[in-house]
């Protein structure tokens, strides 16, 4: 922390708020004069936020021009406000929630963007040309793996245009509870992957043969490039027979897949998911802000984007009707957080629970502030569509896809709705890949983007040190997008070959 | 199916039962005559049930001497019995199990067998030498699995007496709601299996910084040979200094690790956790009785056993409180019963979601069979104790270690209770593996056995045959053990290398 020094700059985002945060790498000692005459009372961290005026007990603290939280006690000007100085307010009442009078006016279209893709037979375009390989149960995730090994070693190598085979193993096993009321979620996920547009519709799936979800039920009917196999099959002796036979359907689908060369696709075919993990203070004032500006560029140019965590977006749900395409968007938006809200109360829980020691080091107070910086993300623009967690996208332009806001959780669903371009912001730092689809990592800071040099794609920290401006970065990561949609660029995590696992979202119980 | 023919044997389990089993391979035909007389009326396939008698609608069908189901309609002398034709009974009442007046006799002390394993300095003994690299929450598993391969080709080879690495990675993230009432299930297995022997006590986390589980969390307090890292210490820039890091504490324990030697131990220090996985009907008289007779052996021999998988002990549980050592036993056993039949009921399911179609092409007709097929595993001597999901064992013996029956679930608790070596019973037939403890697979009927005849370990079948005894096979199995403990013998699956990734229980919900 610095010496006391005078007129300070720090970070005000709406002229209604009497709270901003500190800019200065390394936090602002107490003594510190900023530049708008406040005085501060504490040392303030790096990230964190000051009063400026005095806010009484049961007072309002206000961020983003809407209430964050309730002062417990006076907040005196120049005093550090964080989250052990304030309750939060209730969450927004759900139904209350009612369309607009006057629908919301689409986003100006922006013509003449494309990026080389790879086409699919169902009309969907691909990032990435890769052998997805999915499993019906997670008893033979171990077999396919192995298998996967030998495929990248001994075949890729002669089909040099395809750019990966990846096993699409999860834990879904004969232990989830297959007539339980919330067991679609998991199967329509595993189902919906197998579809996404970087696997090429060349399905491939491994099953036991003994399992209750049957391959056929994870497999869509009459697609004629899809294959599936049992370990169980009693024509198979011994392993060699069963990973020869993997191997041999493997051939098949690779050959196809070499075939395959980009093209020029519109930029309306991009699908893009976007989230958030690890974030600080700066997410809602940089990088969400700066997502949210390239998904207005995205919606404009015809394509697809998604924002979703459930709990991320719960306290800032009263934002989001004014901007609902059609009544029924209203609906949807109300059943899943109602769905939500039931869930986590089942266990014992509720959204406060998302917020994480990392957010509140970084900054946030709790789970309202986080909530407004993370609904940056969505942009401006009208919202097309909601879809629950696990379906695939219905609609072109801006869609809530529920999820939880679990980093690897989220991206699976979103990989199960589409994906083919994923888009992660990140303050405090996270190593998170997707080995199916190229991941953009985006740091909120510039002090995270310097030292992870090497794992951040884009550094939005320049937005709050002012060297470029929200809409400067936002052309700036569509561009981006376009260049990793391409191949052209390869990303950080891509580059350093970090590969996580997928992770399924199964609220169901287990016997 | 073979034409029909005279004095067909068939398998009657007990005096009481009015059904068989048919064990002619490829099944049996309509018109055959049983050894016993009765006349088949239908086709009726190999472990399946035929009827010895006339059983009236509404009256039992015995197998194991009691029922396991109630007939729906006339099932004349005969005719083939399955699941369609007969209603479950309900599940046992958990509030009338009492403790015995009499305490069971303990199983006479068995001495003289030994087995060659690493001591650890907690008192605990590891059947192999392994670095365990524990995670304490998902975003790191991408690098950790990163470093884990570097460290198999760069380290491994100037280690030569440390048997492998494996990265303990798992899906708990941020995303579970870490203060909801059962949440300590996934947090103390993450804790627990770090203790298991296997790694030696040489604990090492690889945390991020910002997560809610803080490696401390999962640490034991005082443990000098523990180590721990967060890749967002801001002394590291860049992806290489984060992986230099983690090898170079890696180095530390492998130093160590490599310094042991196995020693002659007591049989008393065996922990097996026993099993089953794609079961069918020969489960319940061959390869489960042999556990169950080989698990007494380990008890007489001072080791410990575990029996788990709640949903396939729920329906036979009335057979246990005459076992229960102590009225304690006894409170457990209801506790643990009550605590999952309200979590299926809380998710909308019970326990007949647990038997699977291949359970009953395999001539299971409910979870009541499948259940009192699967307890035999548990053997005939006194029930010590009880432990929930992610506990560690307190006390030798035979234990009941109450986790889901899904497979790997059930494996990682086990692994976390302390397992050294994992007994596995399969009849459909499933490749399942723990890359960390070695996992015997028994086969249930000798055509999976020939089938499968490098994935299998012990084919028991042959008990069906009459080739061996129940007796015969136990003690054949617990010579097995001894040399798949010593590291005599490599089990078939670590033999073919497959490793499946363990799978967390979390009946938490996730934000
Ligand atoms: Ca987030
Ligand atoms: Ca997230
Ligand atoms: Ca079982
Ligand atoms: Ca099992
Ligand atoms: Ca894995």
């Amino acid at each position: 922390m610095s010496n006391p020094s005078l007129n300070v700059p720090s970070l005000k985002v709406h002229a209604d708020d009497n709270v901003s945060i500190i800019l200065s790498a390394g936090g602002v000692a107490a003594g510190t004069r900023l530049d708008t005459g406040t005085v501060l009372r504490d040392d303030i961290p790096f990230g964190h936020k000051v009063a400026l005026v005095d806010i009484g007990p049961g007072e309002a603290v206000i961020r983003y021009g809407v209430p964050i939280g309730i002062a417990k006690a006076t907040l005196p000007e120049g005093s550090w406000v964080n989250e052990h100085m304030i309750e939060l307010p209730e969450a927004p009442s759900l139904a209350s929630l009612k369309s607009p009078d006057v629908p919301p006016r689409p986003l100006p279209p922006l013509d003449g963007y494309t990026f080389e893709g790879y086409r699919n037979a169902d009309g969907s375009v691909g990032t990435r040309n890769i052998l997805g390989i999915s499993i019906s149960v997670q008893c033979v995730a171990g077999v396919v793996e192995h298998v996967v090994q030998r495929i990248r070693s001994e075949l890729l190598p002669i089909y040099p245009n395809v750019d990966d085979v990846i096993a699409l193993t999860h834990s879904y096993g004969c232990g989830v509870a297959i007539n339980a009321p919330d067991a679609i979620i998991p199967i329509r996920t595993i189902k919906n992957i197998a579809l996404n547009p970087n696997f090429g519709g060349e399905v491939m799936v491994v099953g036991l043969g003994c399992e209750k979800l049957r391959p056929e039920m994870i497999m869509t009917p009459g697609d004629q490039s899809a294959s599936k196999m049992f370990l169980q099959d009693e024509n198979l002796t011994g392993f060699a027979a069963m990973t020869d036979d993997i191997l041999q359907q493997a051939r098949s689908h690779l050959d196809r897949l070499n075939q395959r060369r980009r093209q020029t696709c519109s930029a309306s075919e991009l699908v893009v998911g976007m989230q958030c993990g690890g974030s600080d203070a700066f997410s809602g004032i940089t990088a969400n802000p700066v997502l949210g500006f390239a998904s207005d560029l995205i919606v404009r140019a015809g394509g697809s984007v998604m924002f979703s965590e459930v709990t991320e977006v719960r306290d800032s749900v009263h934002l989001l009707p004014n901007r609902a395409a059609n009544p029924q968007v209203v609906q949807d938006l109300i059943r899943e957080m109602r769905w939500y809200d039931d869930y986590l109360a089942r266990g014992g829980a509720d959204r406060a629970a998302n917020t994480t020691p990392g957010n509140k080091m970084g900054g946030l107070s709790g789970i309202v502030e986080k909530s407004l910086g993370s609904v940056a993300k969505s942009g401006s623009g009208p919202i097309s569509d909601v879809i629950g967690p696990g379906e695939r996208l219905k609609r072109k332009g801006l869609t809530f896809a529920a999820t939880p806001a679990g980093d690897f959780v989220c991206g699976t669903l979103q990989l199960a709705a589409g994906m083919n371009i994923h888009i992660f912001t990140t303050g405090r730092g996270t190593p998170y890949n997707l080995p199916t689809t190229p991941t953009i990592k985006v740091a909120t800071n510039s002090a995270l983007a310097t030292r992870w040099f090497d794992l951040m794609d884009v550094d939005t920290g320049r937005v709050a040190t002012g060297e470029i401006t929200v809409e400067e970065g936002g052309w700036e990561l569509f561009h981006f997008i376009l260049d990793v949609a391409s191949g052209r660029t390869e990303t950080a995590a891509d580059k350093l070959g970090i590969k996580n696992d997928l992770v399924l979202f199964n609220p169901a119980p287990i016997t």
